[in-house]
């Protein structure tokens, strides 16, 4: 068995491509690796990589992290400019000894030093919403923050590997330097060869509260099916936050299991997702939290046409 | 009942000043604030704040969180340079509503806009343990890299408030950038104040592969008393390193819940951690690790001599 569970639309390309690595019994890690960069080199996906949406300054900094479940090797980068592919460059940290996780400038270094393609991240599309965006927010009373939709991966090779992988531009507007969950193990991303992965995308700082794919892991770990354990973790921590801070941000989470059996999770409306196996497909799905239980339905090809024709519309400054 | 517990002797004096909050009935998060700021501004701790080892490019690099444990606040700075007290940046950015971890020059803007103090951190003997290292790492086949000892306390309020917090400088000539557990929610601190709070000292690297400080907050919520949670989690991390990795990094632990009762486990000789509680003057206590159960004993006056002695030994430049 292998297969590929990723959160949003936007990551269907990349799993198609990912498959064809592992239909020829290859590794999760090249899987995962080309499956995420096929979402950071797309420009009209404007919440990772290029054409990523810009801080407070119009720079884009990026998140991106990796983790192979056979090792436990993690790898990171944060607040990263400028560099064509954030996850190639968490890939290849999770292979030093230590220094796994690098932020900002240190990591710029490292990438360079290590050869990474140089590439300015801010497209013209990108500076349009952002001054859009400023314009907005001066005549109305609009919150910066929003859209925060982070590419997530758990990927199952034939061999049994798993790998989990996250990159993402954080919140539009967000301050210069911050890191969301993203980057972060146990609340982006967590895996395990012998149990399963799972990551998360929503409001950073909430879905680290709860270190949510560690407790996901940890679920299945007790024998939980995936979209059990994606539900439980999931209406367990939205419960909490409402009853600590009176609301909860969102929270939407993927997992699979070393068997191939993956589960999804969400409190908001309108989280799709995209899923790969030996056995099915690359398919979109879009799912609806009712009452605790997520019910999931195959997204039809207008809904998929109407998806991509939105993401490429043309865009007027205003 | 009201307590604190710290990684490392380096604290004692840092929670004795929080004690005197705390039995005023003063609050949790100004405790391990004013705990902490006393570890940082000591120059003759060389893994926290003031006189912290440099980075590789002979840059004092520092990370601090902190987590409030009633609303699940979380504030974190990593790579920080030039400010005095990095604990009090994370506390600040705990209130934020996002934008709560911040790093590198992102964390110093918020730092420098908000107004805190500016400090250039490194100090004279940093230096010469840095010109030292450089020459024995040439002369000879050393490893840069060593020394790991994080300042991370958690702290109950006599109201019942609980909190954790962590400050470090860091792997003694890591890469510029790098980050480990501390600034991690989850792997370097976490706590609930319904349960208990954990912090860890050791290779961020490898703690983080666990997310240790929220497996022990885990698992005293499922009843277990803070000694055996300590001791569980980081026996199986252990294993589970070897394991996978054929061999484990530092990992020590400490823990209090609720009530006021407390934990520390470690996988390594020579770890020292400080409590205070209600009904416990501020002591130092050496533990070890005996097939999997901790022992702990109270540091001998001529131990804790001793240990300040070599701290604020003269240091020759070789």
């Amino acid at each position: 068995m292998w297969g590929m569970i990723a959160t949003w639309t936007m990551a269907v390309e990349g799993i198609t491509e990912g498959s064809h690595i592992l239909k020829n019994h290859g590794d999760a890690g090249d899987a995962i690796e080309i499956a995420i960069k096929a979402v950071e080199d797309f420009e009209y996906y404007k919440s990772v990589g290029y054409g990523g949406l810009p801080n407070e300054d119009m720079e884009v900094e990026l998140d991106a992290a990796y983790m192979d479940g056979d090792t436990l090797d993690i790898g990171a980068v944060a607040a990263i400019k400028d560099f064509a592919n954030p996850i190639s460059i968490a890939r290849r940290l999770s292979k030093e000894k230590v220094n796994n996780v690098l932020v900002a400038q240190g990591a710029e270094k490292f990438a360079h030093q290590e050869g990474f393609e140089r590439k300015n991240m801010l497209t013209d599309r990108a500076k349009i919403h952002y001054r859009n965006r400023v314009k907005a927010v001066k005549e109305q009373d609009i919150k910066p923050y929003s859209g925060h939709d982070t590419v997530g991966m758990v990927c199952l090779d034939s061999h049994g590997k798993m790998t989990a992988a996250t990159s993402t531009s954080g919140l539009f507007m967000k301050r210069k330097g911050r890191i969301g969950d993203s980057p972060i193990v146990g609340s982006g991303f967590y895996v395990d060869s012998q149990v399963g992965g799972a990551s998360a995308t929503g409001l950073g700082e909430d879905l680290m509260k709860g270190c949510i794919s560690y407790e996901i892991v940890r679920l299945m770990k007790e024998g939980m099916h995936p979209q059990d354990a994606c539900e439980k973790a999931v209406n367990e921590l939205d419960i909490k936050l409402k009853e600590r801070r009176g609301q909860a941000g969102d929270l939407s989470v993927v997992a699979m299991n070393y068997q191939g059996e993956w589960g999804v999770a969400t409190n908001i409306e309108g989280f799709s997702f995209a899923v790969v196996k030996e056995n099915e497909e690359p398919t979109v799905y879009l799912t609806k939290n009712m009452n605790g239980k997520c019910v999931h339905e195959v997204a039809s090809q207008e809904w998929l046409d109407n998806y991509m024709k939105t993401r490429m519309a043309p865009l007027v400054e205003k």
